[in-house]
């Protein structure tokens, strides 16, 4: 009996294709060992410190940081595109009674696939570039509108039509709550959020970039990284860390909580990266501006931070163990007044800025990505074999 | 300088994962040179002539084909998990209103997301086998109540409640058209639905189980699966041979057809595939299935195969090209009275329970499918690293 294909072809690789280069890539990338990270050419955390969020998007799916005339126009049409089609507005109550037992991203998962049907979108490969990216635009200006609706049907309450005067990061604030935010808070999730747009290459990043390596439309591959997302080993859920300090309580009880949560094998939220050896950039950004805001909250943060990674550093000696975006992304979003259940939709408002560059790299190679499984079942009896 | 990590760990690979084994499987597997496909052990193609769609669905998810008292209670079981939930069905009239630019595979990606959503599905890492299975089952058991209530609404017409008594197969023809199809016709499609159920580690698979690989749940990976199949280079679009046929129109201008398009270079939609060097063993069943149907339809089918294949042998010697699976299967089902636009959804009706199958086996491993992409773009500017 002859196999399918002679074993000389069959490439074997690590487990879940660790280390496996599958594409180049410009969007950017992470250096565990130096603790830095950038999107194209540009440090991620400078970005969060010296840009909004319109322009570090406009850098992400153009290519480029934008200059003053095209920042404002780049603005100016996406917040023109934050209204939801009627189609989608009609659908979003029955997606919000039905999103309540699997969690808000099961929501997002329904409403982008409903946005991008109702937007027509076509195939990446039977459209052009232009046209691509605008689809990309399309979906991404409309995620906070979409969260923030089904987070507050959810509520019981009307969603809050956008503003297109505020800022992508101001006017998700104010749909989610009906209130203008003030500047602190805003420009703080605006910082959260541009840190978050993309970190080497994650499984929903890569996800995305499987469909689109099929042609398929730019919501398919959206709906797919979102998927992707909701799975509890792909990490980005902050509201773990505070659940951790919620969990210690109190100051007294940091060292006895954290010791035997080590010395039983168990993980510390919001503790340890798969790539950082060093401290994560991203906290050290939010830790300051967590700082920035004060009060009781940020400091027992901080205690905990400097009581586990003395605890980890005496129980796991030689391992770098360091808070991880997760910890102080939590308490920021806490102290902006975002609800603990709407931290991972969040996350994903700006990841779907990075899928978007994504799909777009990917959309310019027309091979298709897809690899191979080995059969080890029982041996079919070849009764029917057809003979050419 | 340093790198993110060493040169060494990277593994490098065939463009697009090509060859690379990324997991093992006891689905089922695709012997190219023979002509022969299996479902765990046993011939697909033997399978579709002797069995029901439902004991191979159970074969598929359960393992082993069922014996006569399991065989009943899984059919009773699916059949009664044909009616959907109530905030689906109020959503579904808007979801088709919008899917209409997007095509039949937007509206039943939209449709099992929120599907999944209203079942309440939960991560498959947190939940036991039973559970994820019960799950896939659930979802599988309503696509042909979502794909026909979406047509239906798209047609303006209402739709059609399903029936426990029929099978599968006979219980979608009839949602789809409100009549209850005669034997042979059901049969046919129950046939064509058991073929099409999986065929080796195609992009939509392997997107499943990237997706499950995370953790996510079912409907997260069926979603996505749903994406990877509606793209281009996916393939599985049987209308498109039905499109040859008409574009050809009449024998005489069969010859003169062909020729023009192969001697251009172009693709001939219906012929040639990308594994099989024989016939595919799919088109032939499908072949004797028409032809027990026969009428002009047929003959005119059978004589532009037999025309193609002797003028791309004379003018591709050496090259094995052959009708593939969407040939006959477009033949297939216009005989059976499904419309073109329903070819490729019930395509999907089909191989959602291969994706079910490969999910539930992904879910068995607990190791993530993270690949990485090498950063190639400008290098940036290391300002605002983080020493360690």
């Amino acid at each position: 009996m002859t196999v399918n294909r002679s074993a000389s072809t069959l490439v074997e690789v690590p487990r879940g294709l660790a280390g496996v280069v599958v594409t180049d890539t410009e969007v950017g990338d992470v250096r565990g060992t130096e603790g830095f990270y950038h999107y194209r050419e540009h440090s991620a955390v400078e970005l969060a410190r010296t840009r909004g969020f319109e322009d570090v998007w406009h850098l992400l799916v153009h290519g480029a940081l934008p200059d003053r005339e095209r920042a404002a126009a780049f603005a100016a049409g996406t917040a023109a595109l934050r209204r939801l089609p009627a189609e989608v507005r009609t659908a979003l109550p029955a997606v919000a009674a039905a999103s309540g037992a699997s969690g808000p991203l099961a929501g997002l998962r329904t409403a982008l696939s409903l946005l991008g049907a109702a937007k027509g979108f076509r195939p990446v490969y039977d459209i052009g570039a232009d046209r691509r990216r605008a689809d990309t635009v399309a979906a991404c200006a409309a995620v906070p509108t979409l969260l923030t609706a089904l987070y507050r049907l959810g509520q019981g309450l009307d969603p809050v039509e956008p503003r297109e005067d505020l800022s992508y990061a101001a006017n998700y604030l104010y749909m989610l709550t009906g209130t203008e935010p003030d500047s602190r808070r805003a420009r703080a999730v605006e910082q959260y959020l541009i840190s978050t747009i993309d970190h080497g290459f994650n499984a929903s990043t890569f996800t995305a970039r499987v469909i689109a390596s099929t042609g398929a439309d730019v919501a398919a591959c959206l709906v797919g990284a979102v998927g992707a997302l909701s799975g509890p080993l792909h990490g980005g859920a902050p509201s773990r860390a505070l659940d951790t300090l919620d969990a210690i309580g109190t100051p007294d009880r940091i060292d006895p909580w954290i010791r035997e949560r080590v010395l039983a094998g168990d993980r510390v939220m919001g503790f340890g990266h798969a790539v950082y050896r060093t401290e994560d950039p991203r906290s050290r950004m939010l830790r300051e501006i967590a700082q920035d805001f004060g009060g009781p909250r940020v400091e027992f943060a901080v205690e905990v931070e400097r009581h586990v990674e003395r605890i980890l550093a005496e129980l796991k000696p030689g391992r770098e163990l360091h808070t991880n975006v997760e910890f102080y992304a939590g308490v920021v979003m806490e102290l902006c007044g975002l609800p603990r259940e709407m931290f991972t939709p969040t996350f994903a408002a700006a990841r779907v800025v990075g899928w978007s560059a994504n799909i777009l790299e990917q959309a310019t190679d027309s091979k298709i990505i897809r690899p191979v499984a080995r059969y080890v079942g029982p041996e079919p009896i070849v009764a029917d074999a057809v003979t050419a």
